[in-house]
């Protein structure tokens, strides 16, 4: 049921990269990290649209910052400034953007599989995914991966669990996807209630704790409190202890395993408040990361495709 | 009753300019057209500051890719942040960013006549007018003479159009001064209750389908639906059989006419959907010479007028 | 009771700096005044971000002039978009932005000692104060310094009357501490309703008449109407006519004496109309030097410390 067309620019989903051009992606990431002064004036007098239909501090600075090491000029477009309060389409608003100019546009918002149906119409421009709905979240993934391989190289012969609420979870999804490619073995935890069938059919469901235990990788899924409106679990204090990493469970963990978590952490609930900073915890590694990653990602919209 | 005086670099509206400062305004933009990259370097340091105080996607961003073509420093100032909403005066405003250094200022706005206002008191920048109230928007009417010169040469030969809501069109009051100027034939039509007698003092009303037999540009008005708490019209269907660019009145333009509408369209209303990019719309390509005729714009300024 | 740690770098408010570094730093304010393009390349590639969880035109707007005629890479987080709507600590904001290669953040915001905590916890990135709730705003202090220097040369020997709404104003508290340094006499006044008992700790209250006739410096506070949901006052002109600058008051004044506001002024509040642009009035070269000041500020936090 995954499609396995290959982009030419887009970003729109880890299932649509092939494992050859997410391992290029990553290779030229760090070449990103290792030169991040190199891409300054690169792409001078290319501009880049970012366009977030929804609230996100970290994904948009990371992308902007990622432009701006590029040299591209950055556009912004959100929810209150946007034309799309004038009932435009979004189809009108990337023509419009690419008359103007804009080669490539960021966009984060709530329409699971807009962004696919937009790039099969060809708007003049490409189209990186920058979260969608529940739908995804590739960027994310391709930074998770990225951090996993500097941990231990080839993701081929780990474990990854994924814990949290899977449902909701376009970063689960998109993580799923990208670490399929790899042979990764992927295990699912978290509240019965936020369980996704769908999710299940690729990857085997687990205790908590038996995650926790077998994981070379502990992948924290932000419970994303704002989206549900009747309660799914009865409190942070009650998700923690049932679903969170504690300190005791910390302890449960191989002395070889790390902590992600892909942010803002929700303190207390998902994680103990001290194991954000832990050494095991490569959460502001992965957002330093999501930098060099992100460069690879707009360097090959521009290009429309590195393999182009 | 329109007023004469020649602006030294503000652009406050079409009736302010000269014919020959048109035409040297259009040259200029025809040269940004051709050399997109030339301005890059050109005005370094110069800092502008866009003022929207309403919701604009495409004008604000075309402003915004003109500056930074020419390497202008761009700031932001809009309706949630700019501190209007401490009282300040628009005046005061205008002086802080003349003494932050800000040397033009580009301004969208409610209040027909401000920027007249302020432009008399001197503020120390120059004013660009992005689209005032139901007043006026002087750059969408030199990029739309850009375009029209761009199909057929000198506009005085030709007869244009503007079909729509001319009561609360400020694109059809600074069309209708821009044409005015080059002995363009105007002709105007719309619904009887969208009707503007200030406007038809200027120019001929016709019925929809004989404005659309004769022009050589139809030139569609955007129906300002959010403006209209009360439906002066009733519905979008309505309005699209009875006054909107309907496949059956394409057939009825001449072989050689074009379609322009400022943007964004609301498709089904003013055009039916297929005609947003059809041959022989001008549409999307209005958007890319906003650019160039936005840079000429932005340069007069800077210099204080062209022929200061 | 006033620290007097210093700050290595980080702004937190004008207590914290010595009289040795406030005049270090408005040396340099002199060089950037006198050599305003010099740092357009100096800086390049540094990321600064501006943080403004409160509403400000003028101070956001001048930080970015000043970031920009460093050569810096300026990012926006404002309370719409930035991520504490989805919880996040204000700490692990700035780790992320530290994550991610952000180097100095500019934050308004109203929780007073909020960033004398963050700066002792050491997110990874220097902090600039832009105005903090009711506690200081010590750029303002500093520009406010920098333009009385002008008029007068060593502030030691000068009376400062800081007249209006002493509780609720940073700009009082930043510019008193600042002023102690150099053994300025400071005058108070302003309403009953609005006096401060620490801030009468450490300088004389005087009535308003009193204020005006032996001021060297005759200072205006802002009258915070928008803070204030209960009346304080009874009504803006009574205010004006019992506690603002009249044209009356100004007769009073000592013949070299000059005006100074932070503004944003309420006209016919703090100051009558016809005083902003006055010739005694300094109001818009305060504007004007703050851009000065805050680059030597930036430069201060980016160099971790002038001394350093």
């Amino acid at each position: 049921m995954i499609p396995t067309k290959i982009d030419t620019g887009h970003l729109i989903d880890t299932d649509r990269l092939d494992r050859r051009e997410i391992v290029e992606l990553l290779d030229r990431a760090a070449f990103w990290k290792k030169n991040p002064e190199a891409g300054h004036t690169m792409y001078q007098r290319f501009f880049a649209a970012n366009l977030f239909f929804e609230p996100s501090t970290r994904t948009r600075i990371s992308f902007e910052v990622a432009q701006k090491r590029l040299g591209m000029e950055v556009l912004h477009l959100d929810g209150e400034t946007a034309s799309t309060v004038k009932g435009e389409s979004f189809y009108d608003t990337l023509r419009t953007l690419s008359s103007i100019g804009v080669k490539v546009a960021v966009v984060r918002h709530r329409g699971t599989g807009l962004l696919a149906r937009m790039a099969d119409r060809d708007p003049g421009l490409c189209l990186v995914n920058a979260g969608e709905g529940d739908g995804g979240h590739p960027t994310q993934a391709l930074l998770d991966l990225y951090t996993i391989r500097r941990c231990f190289g080839d993701p081929g012969r780990l474990t990854v669990s994924i814990i949290g609420d899977l449902q909701h979870s376009r970063v689960a999804r998109s993580n799923l996807w990208a670490l399929q490619k790899f042979g990764t073995r992927v295990i699912l935890s978290g509240p019965e209630s936020m369980r996704d069938p769908v999710l299940e059919e690729q990857a085997e469901y687990r205790s908590i704790d038996e995650a926790i235990r077998q994981a070379d990788v502990v992948m924290m899924l932000r419970v994303q409190l704002e989206r549900h409106e009747e309660a799914l679990y009865s409190g942070r204090e009650a998700y923690h202890r049932d679903y969170g990493l504690t300190v005791e469970r910390l302890d449960q963990m191989q002395s070889h395993a790390v902590i992600m978590h892909p942010g803002p952490v929700n303190r207390g609930v998902e994680l103990a408040p001290e194991l954000v900073e832990h050494p095991r915890s490569r959460i502001f590694e992965q957002m330093s990361n999501g930098v060099w990653v992100r460069m690879a990602v707009l360097e090959r919209a521009i290009r429309g495709g590195m393999n182009g």
